[in-house]
């Protein structure tokens, strides 16, 4: 069975007593109804997985609940190979949202929002705030041992100067995805109204790979999952047959 | 440059001139803008792509604009290749809707919401019928000379008893996907509460292969994206190699 999944900001160690407080503790005591004695599942989106019992509740006020929970296990997960760092332009409105979870599902590391010639969305801090926060839920949905990352902003030009990633740039133009086994991936989408003709061979000459991962335009968000899935599913399968 | 799209009901012939009211006109003239002279892209969903004229237009009637197209241009373009029938369950509101967009985006041949033990989502024949038009609109915008096609609710038995297809089941629990060259796919994925272990089986024995689209837990229209893009991707390369 499942147990209520719950995500900690304190370290998960046995035998230690953590505290929970705010949404987390609110969902379990109020919306789950849970009660001391039961199991819950930790996750610190930092690689640990825990199990604990909740010991005590208590409620300090409206909506002010808080539990206290005792480590029993905990396992580490180590990070997930390779690590896929999608750079994409953010896309209008509530798609961010959408782009956030679905990244989260398919299994990507990390979400920057690409800053391209014709990008038109650039999320402000708070938005980004809270996008950081929508993305910790959505791992825990999920189950990630490792949330998804969100990034600040990143310039395209900046994108490509990291030497330590393979750079893959996704467009319909592009052949189809070759695995290249590397320990980090870098995937560059572009904005609404596509890269631009100069954009694209600025990535080809600093190295990238044009891919394509479909054969219609695609939504943002359509685009880094389809790309993101494609991906993993190759280089997962370079990792079975290396075995490494 | 790319032009208007307008998705038209009637056949496309060069030569032949085509009225055409209601949404697309309204659109296209009081949205757009265009007026006489204006070239559009023809599409019917169909395999038929052409390029028009308008002609004349007219207003009946509050919000009730008609314009006579002329078709200059036809192109017949093949039917996509393997035919990805995707058979869900339909997730809950407003996710319907992202996953026909998504399958649009991606590439799929159809969607029919899948009916098994623990399915809760039974769309109903008007939600079906705006589906199906949420299907034309986004198969527009993408693009797609083939629209998607939006079928009714189908049992999992009655998806497992078609002999003419491939069946591939998603589930986490499989292994990577193989390519198998059948020009018919049928990709099975279940609901919230994920299949019973008795329907895997089953799906097994019908000849149905299990595989894995992310390490994950997905949501329903991440799943079917994921998979379909995955999918497309591996039988694309397998046609491309033989040649066909």
């Amino acid at each position: 069975m499942t147990h209520h999944r719950v995500l900690v900001s304190s370290p998960i160690q046995v035998g230690s007593s953590i505290q929970i407080a705010g949404d987390e503790a609110h969902h379990a005591l109020r919306v789950r109804r849970l009660a001391a004695g039961a199991v819950l599942e930790l996750l610190d989106g930092e690689g640990a997985v825990g199990l604990g019992v909740v010991e005590a509740t208590d409620k300090r006020g409206k909506h002010d609940w808080v539990m206290q929970v005792r480590v029993d296990e905990v396992r580490h997960v180590p990070a997930p190979r390779p690590r896929l760092e999608v750079c994409a332009s953010a896309p209008k409105g509530e798609a961010s949202e959408q782009l956030v979870d679905q990244l989260s599902q398919v299994g990507a590391w990390s979400w920057s929002p690409l800053a391209c010639a014709r990008t038109e969305v650039d999320p402000r801090e708070g938005k980004l705030e809270r996008l950081e926060r929508h993305a910790r839920e959505a791992s825990k949905q999920c189950g990630r041992a490792w949330r998804l990352r969100v990034e600040p902003r990143i310039s395209l030009a900046d994108a490509l100067a990291d030497r330590g990633a393979a750079l893959v740039l996704a467009h319909v133009s592009g052949a189809p995805y070759q695995p290249c086994g590397a320990e980090r991936i870098r995937l560059l989408v572009g904005p609404v109204g596509d890269f631009e003709d100069r954009e694209i061979e600025a990535a080809r000459l600093a190295g990238a790979r044009v891919a394509s991962f479909g054969v219609h335009v695609m939504r943002i968000e359509t685009a880094c999952v389809a790309a993101a899935a494609v991906i993993l599913d190759h280089e997962g399968r370079v990792r079975s047959a290396s075995g490494t």
